[in-house]
């Protein structure tokens, strides 16, 4: 088997791409990029332990540069997170341009030096229509880049890209993922805020109203 | 006229190219790059003089994961860097695993928050052999990656790519370029070493055997 890098950011997402992962690669180096988003410290606490949970070798790569040169309410240089569900005009704001183009980029940088030709990525078909930088077209053309421009020809790989969050949940659940181990809200409060569009997402993911949803939220 | 980011090194390439930029574009962005190569203390310091001479805005990004994560003799943390001239295998051991594609990706996110669509690299024809990142293959697959990832569609352009060394020291000289405000030794010693494979590559460029170099060398 051969040996993979994963973009690891604490999200229930990359989680159960690490769960998945964890099957087929033979040894797996997780990256966890601290970009300073409001919620990076309980991301990072998760992914930290979630590498743990699955024997993965963990490193935090740390980006102050995106914190003071770029604009994103996300960041915590920008304004405050809009509430809501995802909507373009709103959750706009939260985009931090190209993160995962920058994050894709140093992990083909990793990845060749460690001599591992595979870097994976959670990017699924529910962020499509609003990140310009998760859709399969990117994905496909960063992993051509990447590929043209190392040594050994690094790919990019995103298994779930099609899939939707709520097809990653059943991925999850049948591998016996435990859900409670991941943190999705931008808030980056004690808990799950529950309101704002990434909570949302995540309760409909996880199938809140049907009580298979096993986050605790504040409303 | 539109807005552009360059990526400045300090080297010669880059110093032409924001020369060259200059009477094209309205005002310039110039990214400089510090990922704890051996000669950064050189590089910056002339790139930041560079940008002064051109009028652009100057913007130093670090990037310490790169000398901590990865492995190259150029680098800080790396072994002797060979001396001689370029042939693959003595220079392989100064490649920075994908370190165009990070720096691209980077200055494609500040070129986003700025809405600015033009991103400008040196690369050029004399580096193809030895980097797979200075490619114009690589170039190109980058650029379509950087346009569908971002909204405003950034491209990556690569104005001397069809060009050797030699001929990018002939355009520095029609617009009047002091070559003395660059530099491209990798030692970082107090003047240019002479003798390493970028000494030579400089050399070779403005002609140091018709006496045509005004660079301080070392022997």
């Amino acid at each position: 088997m051969d040996n993979a890098v994963i973009l690891l950011s604490g999200g229930m997402d990359s989680g159960v791409l690490l769960a998945w992962a964890s099957h087929r690669y033979a040894s797996i180096h997780a990256l966890c990029f601290d970009y300073g988003s409001k919620h990076a410290h309980k991301e990072i606490f998760m992914a930290r332990r979630l590498a743990q949970d699955y024997g993965a070798a963990f490193t935090g790569v740390e980006l102050p540069f995106i914190n003071e040169l770029f604009s994103s309410s996300l960041l915590q240089s920008g304004e405050q997170i809009p509430d809501g569900p995802y909507r373009s005009d709103s959750i706009a704001s939260t985009v931090v341009p190209f993160r995962n183009g920058i994050m894709l980029s140093i992990a083909a940088g990793y990845a060749e030096t460690h001599r591992i030709s595979h870097v994976l990525i959670a990017s699924h078909a529910g962020d499509h229509p609003i990140y310009p930088d998760c859709t399969r077209e990117f994905t496909e053309a960063i992993s051509r880049a990447v590929t043209l421009g190392t040594f050994i020809g690094v790919t990019i790989e995103a298994p779930f890209s099609g899939y939707d969050k709520r097809r990653i949940a059943q991925i999850g659940r049948d591998l016996g993922f435990d859900f409670t181990r991941t943190w999705s809200c931008y808030k980056g409060l004690e808990v799950h805020c529950g309101t704002c569009a990434t909570c949302l997402e995540r309760k409909y993911a996880l199938d809140y109203d049907a009580g298979l949803d096993p986050t605790r939220y504040l409303s």
